[in-house]
């Protein structure tokens, strides 16, 4: 045990700690006992940060919505074409699940965990990435530079192939972060149709 | 409580609560006791048919992952080109995870619940899907009527926009599993250059 426990490092060990237990076990399978542990602190030392064990799951999500979230505007306003701000989002989404797949399990899968009051400020979040998706590939359609009988549907598909990097991400392939990001922006290109073929 | 606890209803009463337990808590948030009672018996009751929470966890694993092998198989025996054989997989893997979400979130989500021995048999059948899929798009770039630089990854990205399909299906969107299936084969044969185009 250690006896550094209100610096910010120790905030940061805990965060830490509970990114590991939850991506092992689960975050009901958590408890905040296992969580202080790993953190080599008492469960009390716990308790000086964070009330519950539902308070670090939300810190974990948030500050992972809020990187994804910031990621997706960015591109958007990096870039002035509808093609060059897909690239720029699909390749910065697509490392940043491959890079940060640990977190990203726990961001995607464990929301049924979070109180209401954290779901709804987290979904908020996610139906704001959905639309900045789905709008910019209607935009690219009313543009005439994307060809795609649902905009929607496959706006929802982009975004959906970035978040499961999260889940195989450790599993297969052999292949770098950036491998499968540069891949990526070449199939999603494809998807929305981007010099106006269509496969069909 | 339920006095028939030897029967077939029995086991599929089981598997049922299960799945509901282990969707709405994680395998290891869930306990033995939950799993009996959302099946109205008693704990004791539960060990007739299964040792452990694990066997059940193994049981739908399993089948879960034959399902999901046998449309892979049965997609590529019924067809001859390799267009219509990816076609009748996409549209079979996307429906079947779309209608089947619950339990696929556990299928392919709870993994390391499972034992050492469970978990490389059900490994083993997820890497012949993978090799299903890889192949299949290779065959149809050798054959000159898909065109991707990269057929592994291009395979990989293909099942995990299906896999994906079980999270995000319920809460989003409104699309039926049959409207999300058709357009997907569409996304998916962009995705390979079905019709030899590139977007970049």
């Amino acid at each position: 045990m250690s006896d550094d426990v209100n610096g910010p490092d120790a905030r940061t060990r805990l965060l830490d700690a509970a990114v590991r237990a939850f991506a092992a076990r689960g975050f009901h399978g958590t408890t905040t006992r296992d969580i202080a542990a790993a953190a080599g602190m008492s469960p009390a030392a716990l308790y000086v940060h964070h009330r519950s064990k539902e308070e670090l799951l939300h810190q974990i999500s948030l500050a992972g919505h809020q990187r994804a979230l910031e990621l997706c505007e960015a591109a958007v306003a990096g870039a002035q074409s509808p093609r060059d701000q897909l690239v720029a989002l699909v390749r910065d989404f697509v490392r940043h699940h491959a890079l940060n797949h640990t977190v990203g399990r726990i961001v995607n899968y464990e929301l049924a965990g979070l109180t209401a009051e954290h779901r709804a400020e987290i979904e908020k979040m996610r139906r704001r990435m959905d639309a900045i998706v789905r709008d910019l590939v209607r935009r690219g359609v009313e543009a005439g530079v994307f060809h795609t009988p649902e905009p929607a549907i496959t706006g929802a598909a982009v975004l959906s192939l970035g978040i499961d990097v999260s889940r195989w991400f450790d599993s297969q392939g052999g292949w770098s972060p950036d491998q499968v990001a540069e891949h990526y922006c070449e199939l999603v290109l494809r998807m929305v149709g981007a010099n106006g073929s269509s496969a069909s």
